[in-house]
């Protein structure tokens, strides 16, 4: 593929005036990216994108773990950045009217400043825009409570490729008047439509936080936990997060920036998170029904966080997964499976594992959502091969009808194993919507679909 | 149009058997109704109407309230009565996968026994199957909690109009490869696709449930109420339902089969409930909660139930809207607005029917989730317009950016007015999928959309 024409972007230009259009000639980020202000004025890009056959790349916060944002010399950056208002704010009906561009830490401390929750959180909060979180149907920590970015959204405007704007901002709960066209473009990756803007239902914002690091001696009592958790906390469980051994005595080792709050030694860490509104009786009844659990025998250890930084001592276990990459060369997979087979997954890989020496396998996740993160590599960077890598963890999740992305999206990096999760009636069905929406194959293309794979069709 | 052809009909009689296709030649009922066992069949089905451009009405439990199971004499109807095993109940993984045809009432006492909660319940439960409940979105009593149908929906395998069987049966939380495409058909009416088979999350079953009504003085305070008990009650809050007095004093009056709960005379009845985990500490919290609600002056009288009876007694009142039928000719109309519009919303609606002598005017709803149910007619028969009435509220509805349907669907009554609540690029983008999917329109034709109004498109 050539560089854009001169002279589309020119006209580009000209619609966007010098504020709008962003030019770096150098080798390594996008050549041109557009800036537009309104959602007038992305409609107009994308009529003279569409005119002239010229491929766009929507772009959010550039923080997706697919390259779903991934820009080539020959297409456009389209950055929604200027688009980042939060245009309205309705405590009484609990929603919020946002431009795509918006951060979502900006989106959601509106929100709080309002006793509100935003109920989307995850690492890179800072720099992800809701269009972002959108397109990509973000997940994150709270999803077991709250569920994924699409569950959140009310309403929603998308511009079509030809440049048509569908302004569907709906506020209210419950409205059945035909397709739920919306949901077409959640998690869509930008390839049907450009997200503009977006209504949000919030929250009451937790009035209540109870935290909890706790050792659990094998498998089926993780999952006896988490069933007994979910039905004694009434709703308010809001994280349930597994560390398998070898993730938590790595980042608690000795030396590390971390304190073990519990010994080395166990068979599975979890973390468990309540989000209440009575702080009295919620830290009352947290402590109870963790103490019972343990009677039952599901827990053999357990600290009960009992500040704020205790709290964030914990979480930052969790999250600091970049220390990982201490280790040696590696991949941080993101897949899910169903709880009962999470076990035997994971040994299957252990196993495929041990045709290296010196081998990396590292898991941890969300598991009462399916979803593990599952880091495989090797010590030694002569031996880490990244296909092999590749092949062994996703030809397994085909085997446990697992999924290949539990919440990073399809984007480039997943679309040659697509079809390990989804049947080829699936496929040609997402192709026909693609094909319906964006027959010139100009929004983000060859994210989730390679355009060979669209021409077949 | 013509009765089928009787060719079509002996062919799909001898792909189903005697037991598989039901003709009854009377005046009253549908002249023939299809009843396959299996998707296989579903899809054989297909081929054979699409072949002949065979109209078919996909049937559930025949409960709707828009006449979107409404069967004219020329289409056949395709019932999954004989297809409503439940093929798992995954207690680990807190999933069920049901064949389309299984009666909601039967899917959710099967979840009971296994101490989960299929979080869908309405007046209709025992005779709405979980393919009708997908197919129009099904809302309900526990909205403001767990969501609509579609939010609990995992999985789902659809027959498209020419025969292909899209399975797409996952079992996970988290699954973002790429477009999320049960949801192109949850809600869609039928008009898209014939659902054979679900999965759906299941949750906790709840350990208490606490229920009060309650009188507020004004309509400013049943909002404030509506946040305090959301914001206080840790997501616990399921039911928030409304009723205008109009409603409370006529379905309790003298003589009636309902007592009075709370004394005529106050301006709004609402029936609170939350659904949580600690009996003993659930109800003392509960009560804590109301009675700060009482001293803030959100609540000026309150009733909490003490047991079963008590709380049947009192929903027995919500639920008892037939009684109404006894006013005079009525039309009950199910909407949506945002709930800072509500009040002003209703006088408007008011005010407009006072051009009547003996208008019946009444008004209750689930407020939680900006729904309304506005039952508008007269009790002289001779002065009931059914026209004017209906474009009375939808003309209203239409001004106050509502929906036109809050939880029943299109079908074929709300068709006319959809406009009201959707623009013409919405509608052009429905009609858009339609044509892709079902391009001979054969699949629930001139529900949501006259075939007129498709073939102009």
């Amino acid at each position: 593929m050539s560089d854009p024409s001169p002279e589309v972007v020119e006209q580009l230009r000209q619609l966007l005036g010098e504020k709008g259009v962003r030019i770096q000639p150098d080798e390594v980020m996008p050549d041109v990216v557009l800036k537009p202000e309104s959602t007038e004025q992305v409609s107009a890009i994308l009529k003279i994108c569409s005119a002239a056959g010229q491929a766009l790349v929507p772009l959010g916060g550039k923080t997706g773990l697919a390259n779903g944002h991934f820009q080539t010399d020959s297409e456009l950056g389209l950055s929604l950045e200027r688009m980042n208002a939060i245009e309205d704010l309705d405590a009484a009906n609990r929603t919020m009217t946002v431009q795509a561009g918006c951060i979502l830490q900006t989106a959601a401390e509106a929100a709080e400043a309002e006793e509100l929750l935003l109920p989307l959180d995850f690492g890179a909060r800072g720099s992800a825009t809701l269009g972002g979180c959108l397109a990509t149907n973000a997940g994150g920590n709270m999803v077991i409570r709250y569920g994924m970015a699409r569950d959140m959204v009310l309403g929603l405007e998308v511009v079509l490729a030809d440049g048509t704007v569908v302004t569907s901002m709906n506020k209210m709960l419950k409205n059945n008047t035909g397709y739920d066209l919306k949901q077409w473009f959640i998690g869509a990756e930008g390839t049907l439509g450009v997200i503009t803007r977006v209504v949000m239902r919030l929250r009451p914002h937790p009035r209540s936080q109870n935290t909890a690091l706790l050792a659990v001696d094998d498998f089926d009592s993780v999952g006896k936990l988490l069933r007994w958790l979910d039905g004694h906390t009434a709703g308010t469980l809001s994280a349930f997060e597994v560390m398998w051994p070898q993730y938590y005595e790595f980042i608690t080792r000795e030396g590390s920036a971390h304190r073990a709050p519990l010994p080395h030694g166990s068979a599975y860490y979890v973390l468990v998170e309540t989000l209440g509104s009575n702080p009295e009786a919620d830290a009352e009844s947290f402590e109870m029904v963790l103490g019972e659990a343990m009677e039952q025998g599901l827990v053999s250890d357990a600290v009960l966080t009992r500040s704020q930084s205790e709290r964030n001592a914990i979480w930052e276990i969790r999250d600091d997964v970049l220390e990982l990459f201490k280790l040696g060369p590696m991949i941080p997979f993101d897949v899910s499976v169903t709880i009962e087979k999470m076990e035997s997954f994971v040994n299957e890989i252990r196993t495929g594992m041990n045709k290296w020496d010196a081998p990396i396998c590292i898991v941890l996740g969300h598991v009462g959502d399916s979803n593990l993160h599952v880091i495989l590599g090797n010590e030694n960077p002569e031996e880490f091969e990244y296909d092999a890598l590749e092949t062994l963890l996703y030809e397994t999740v085909e085997r446990y009808q697992g999924s290949v992305s539990a919440e990073h999206g399809v984007g480039l990096s997943k679309r040659a194993h697509l079809h390990r999760s989804r049947s080829e009636a699936e496929l040609q069905l997402m192709i026909g919507m693609k094909k319906m929406l964006d027959p010139n194959n100009i929004l983000n293309p060859n994210k989730i679909f390679s355009a060979d794979k669209i021409s077949a069709a």
